[in-house]
């Protein structure tokens, strides 16, 4: 290999400067202990950014340091958090604003860490005249000059052509599924909670090595769910219900209390975002699973019922953010196999 | 005039049809009392449409009736509304959100009304690395589809210019101003509360032909205020404080106390917009005010003091609307004075 | 309701004129059948157009009639035609260049009616460095300059959004469904050839009430398949997998083989697309199909099967045009549930 | 061929209105004695504008009366006019402000009428770094919000490919073409002037039945010129050299006494637009030319050289405005001719 | 701190090279000595560029050595220079002519440098179907491939919202206010010269511990001024009159005669901008002014009263042009506060 | 030159890096072996991507090794090479798909490297309701993502002005005229084959200091051609025919006879691209050329005629890319002189 000489000795009318590239660290209300995680992995301080919300609603906020020519990579998964006071759109509105200051104080580039990706459902129009909404979320996050995005299991692989920046899609499969090779049960059977999510629950069977079932139902209304039956065995089985997201986990308790009925010895819950809104506590308390299996993408809010089990995702972020800032390949990290929903 | 002849007979390769326009209306969650005067007013009814907030705090819309080809009017100032559940955010991505759908179903123009556009006051950058935060929200709303901007009484005018599509600007003034002189009051003053308010308050004194005088103060935080002096006199008279809008009213407050104590007989307060969030209640309660008047662009909370006078700008929008739809000119409802700010 | 004036007599500086629309259907060389049948029912001639390749492999195209102020449609499945000698990326290239041309002879507008959208398969990013192909045809059909699109049973409803005109998604499931309804067959049960299609096969079972089934297996690489196991129960029972396309037709043959091997009494298959490339013609030969039931959204090669039933979707198309042409609902067509996938 | 019922009656929800289109046509100071025979021909006035210079050089103008909904034609060549003061910049930065306003002040549609289109001659990079003048004029035109540019006869056809909207291209030849044919002159022969323009030339020869030679010079530097020889045959015979434009007539005159010197009996000169700017009046009464004919695209200044005869173009323009308006076909004009360049 | 490592060793498919950055200065004709000036303080030479105008009144550019991958800073404010025969059309065409080279030249960064932004006033509609002329004007300088503007003192803080790209302001105000600090007069007090600028004013007397008074009247037309009385107390005392530009000197001159009608011992005016058109020299001759201080960002024709005063703001803009182009923070110059507009 | 200081040590808030660019180099399928030649020239290995069409027609790529932070320069002439099995529009869409792919693996640079840019015939419009296909190429380019784009000898300089994005543009002509003044002939006359490509021949003509005749016909159909006299003299010479490129060679073939006719003693005949498609083979053989002399931006097919010479532009190329890699002049390798046609 040749190497290439640079340029000669410049003209009287050019300046010269070595360049040096800078990565920076902000977190947005959402959730600062992740990005409080993550800056402790990397090794920087999480840079000081005023934020707050006016008390007509609006938000504000400030960059108290320059971020001139730096790679500002901010930390927002676009979800409500009771403990900062910021709702779901509280967030996402936040998020723009800072990336709107970061653009406008000469940030080199400007990198969206949304983990969890809200609207994520609304993907695609299942009534007439609704929005696509996590389209028009992701053209907001470009429209006010985001680079790129890192973001997490997301509902439909698809919503990264929602974007025509590049985007980094990470996934928490391979933690969840150590996890529970781990655990070392026996006689597992992995159990789809309806049609859209077999090609998930397939995967995660095949990475644990087991067996795959499908529940059979009508979602009636949206965040209200039904259980019929079950198609394939899990009689005798322990079966894991696998989902992207739990949110008011109507659907999921449902499915466990079916998956039960069906025979099985015992249930598990899996998923990577843990929304758990409105009566999702109660909900879990209520039903039969061992364990509810999530990440930190989204913070609990207090009063979780004990067998939820926490994976932090922050060494698999912050091992993505350190390789976009140096270049180095992300797919790497996952062997190839991030492209997964 | 030589009438043009329309297109000769058309070949076999070409279907014809008479085009004829039609309007709808619909209204947000924002201020739907305002819709609902605005379509009685034009001899509508308010077009149906689902809006809903999940737990999980992400808003949901729904047209429920054909709008293809229609021109939409969606009428939603950037406010919360207590009564109906939505905060600032949620209202403003509830309009995103209808603008979206509206032009997904095929809507042939979809216009933006929203007679207080929240986020007007972070106009520019006053100070480093801050958010241009107006600009973002009017780039979202153009991103988002909408084809035109219906508003009044911005808090500077030059926002117009963040838009790239057309913005009908509506001013109050004249509304309010008639108030006053329908009072009968004597020995006026209008008192401009601080130096960026002087041109406004200016036009207002012209326009009841009071004399002009103005509060001198540093305003050192944002939403707090400490009132000095009065530059120009106001002994004896009664005084006419004017603001694009109430938002605290802390600065108001002070305002009118200093006035008082500059030797002024009675003192009134008027803006177009009442954000009136916070301790307003309390403030306003607490000031000398004769009365506070200002309009419906945004909805009053329960429990407002009884001296807060609301016009309604109903007959004003209506009659822009109307107007926009006939492609009747919109500056002569003010005989070409709305551009006031 | 108050009928609207029209503005008053214009004053000598304007030219009035009464403005119709026309309508003007075209139809490029990928599937000039289905184009005929469309003019033929909506009762006009097909517009006239010269379309050719030179020897260089460049395609050229020329509107031979004036298309000023019309809505142009333009009928062209972006699949490969023997029969006119296009192959898949000229049928594309050639709707951009008609896109293009109706634009600069000043079409009102311009609408591309593929019902069958290439690459679709190619939505997401299945491997780290792939482009998402899908999202590029739509970014490049909006680039060209089209103003909206009417296609049908896009691979996934999310593709929707890499468009930001409007779309109009239709599908041919109930034409479908209602033809093996009227086979009036017994003992049904609908299998999915695989885990990423079981929600569209549930919909088609809940439509003709029939159990369902699932195949499991690796699909090891594009294009190649190698079929498993069967969740649910088919002994006994008459068959139906179902698919959004049929390409080489190896999956489909494997699964359907192996949905006779569990003991199924007998087998179809359904699918709207019929792409049916390579050794798609032997392989179905080879294949225990009772009849293969597709749609003529992609004209077939000569030599197809006997047993290959070929419905016409002109009808839903012809409807659906019409309703745009006249801002009439087009989710009515289908009584709402026309976003299925 | 069926008639399109149009929509049923309408809901309360929607208000009806009748569809009227009206044309607008205002003139910029560029050329206003062009403007008002268009206006003319169509029998409409000129709408009233104010367009003024302030002393900083900053030009402003405004609409006096609503253009709300109506087709605004602009007429402004964008050239220099010595007599409402405007240099060639001004009248370009004319256009632009009087587009942004007709935009802003909510006109459907806005065509910048530009017979002369400015900057055309720099429509390529000819040394390296260069600007490529034509393609950032054509962006600011569409920035500004142009709908569509009627022009005539571009330096170079390619030049509206650097529109993205659609381009009316007219063309003077056939009247200046008949113009000779009229004078009944015998013996002709087209010269064309450099390598650059022989294939205009050609076109010219071709419609009146003339030979065609060439002259060969190196251009030495822009706007100065040195003249070689003929290539063909002149001797005898009366010349015609033909261009899209005069500038300062240097290379014109230099063509001309070349012409005469290789024995032609008499020389004339044809060209669409009359630039005539700095020494062009002396060099060409200079000059041997019998007559120099040219259109009206660009006012002449006061004092031109007798033998000038100026054809209008008016007639032209309004036949294409008026098709323009009424979507009839504007290829027509010309045959489907007026590609030319 | 962790060090991060960068990339190992790079695989034969690549070839790996250093990256400097270098900075090149150009100036337009508007304002070469400020260019120059500049380029002093920085230690380069100015680049080479060529630049004139055609006798049609076209302006060409061309950069006369390679600027492929430097930070390219174009000096150009956008007023007419009669010492190099520009217009302000003139100088606004060639900036964006210089910015479309450079970047078509591959330029690496390209930086308009206008601390004068012409067309500033235009801001807004003042009255109906005005275009909003400083937006169109931020709109080219994009649209022509600027990647960042650097100005000072822009007539109004929200024009920076008119721009998509990051914008450095700067502004003359310390340097204004420490100029009469240094003159050691007493009893000051600064006054507006109208309602729109009693901001500006206050900040400028608090600067210099000033009181603040107001000059009410009507502009009863633009550039000509009528001067009413005095909101304030001027009486004995040294006045100065602060503006961001001085145009014709009408307002102002008028504004002085007041102040010392109002019995005001002496009067100065302050301006960052010396656009000074028309009969500036004579107004202010006329007037009785001590002295007119004002900055170098305008250059003076010759002749200019005796009693002006030019401050240079090179040093300032040198200043920033070096932290832009070593991303240091542009803010800290001025300890935060340049956005005081 | 006073030497630039980088920032000072950055605080704990951010994480430094050196920077190093890097170069990767890849093909598509149109022409591998000069993408082959281009990679040896460099001292790298091309980098390895999968390429492939699918059995439907549609292709498909994805590269192999990471390119995130790479300038990534894609080798893809648009042209058929049936070695390969792509047609035209395959090797196009391949290029999209490639630029698309790298974009979202996060490219730092992407370059298009089309020595052949197909569809440059159609570069403007010759007939009403043609496209302008060379733009919509253009466009879709950029669309793709790439961020410049090096070509060589475009149909029409204008071409450059489709792209907003840099364009390198090489030529070849001076390889060409070296090649024929090494053969050291004699009596040499350059002839045009028609009006269009008379400045090229006068440029050839110029470089090898022979003189200038022109064909005359009309060219009554595409891809035919019937030849006329001859403008100027070519008896007892050796006539050498120019054009940028050769697709059919049916004009070439008669304008040579055309050249032997009036007397030439030999003809020779040159040209940048040789499309050589359709007839062309037989058409040559049948000629009368001494020698056809091309470069390899088109792979030839198998069974060339014999007297095709074929000169690399691997080295110009090669150049080129190195220049635009390390931030060198790229004019410079031709002395200012690839601005040619």
């Amino acid at each position: 290999m040749t190497a290439i000489e640079p340029q000669p000795a410049l003209a009287t009318t050019s300046l010269p400067i070595e360049y040096d590239k800078r990565l920076m660290l902000f977190s947005g209300r959402a959730n600062p202990e992740l990005g409080a995680k993550i800056a402790d992995k990397l090794g920087v301080d999480l840079g000081t950014v005023t934020l707050k919300t006016f008390s007509n609603g609006e938000v504000y906020c400030r960059f108290e340091e320059s971020i001139r020519g730096a790679d500002v990579f901010i930390i927002q998964p676009t979800c409500a958090n009771p403990a900062t006071g910021v709702s779901a759109n509280d967030a996402l509105m936040e998020l723009l604003f800072m990336i709107d200051a970061a653009v406008g104080a000469s940030a080199h580039r400007v990198i969206a860490v949304t983990p969890w990706f809200g609207y994520s459902r609304q993907d695609k129009k299942s009534a007439p005249r609704e929005p696509i909404s996590a389209r028009l979320v992701a053209r907001m996050i470009e429209a006010a000059g985001a680079d790129r995005v890192l973001t997490m299991d997301l509902h439909a692989g698809q919503i990264q052509g929602f974007f025509r920046k590049p985007v980094d899609h990470m996934t928490a499969l391979f933690m969840l599924t150590q996890y529970f090779v781990d655990l070392g049960l026996e006689d597992l059977v992995v159990v789809a909670p309806d049609a859209g999510r077999v090609k998930l629950n397939k995967k995660f069977a095949s990475k644990i090595g087991a067996e795959l079932a499908i529940l059979d139902k009508e979602r009636p209304a949206q965040q209200v769910a039904e259980i019929g039956y079950v198609i394939g065995d899990v009689r005798g089985k322990t079966a894991i219900i696998v989902d992207d997201m739990i949110d008011t986990a109507g659907t999921l308790c449902a499915a466990g209390q079916t998956v039960i009925d069906a025979g099985a010895r015992a249930v598990y819950a899996a998923a990577t975002h843990p929304v758990l809104s409105g009566a999702a506590y109660e909900n879990l308390r209520a039903a039969a699973f061992e364990q509810i299996v999530v990440t930190d993408t989204i913070p609990l809010r207090a009063g979780a019922p004990d067998n939820v089990r926490v994976l932090s995702c922050a060494e698999l972020l912050t091992d993505s953010i350190r390789r976009i800032f140096t270049n180095d390949s992300v797919s790497e990290v996952f062997g190839g196999e991030n492209q997964l929903f």
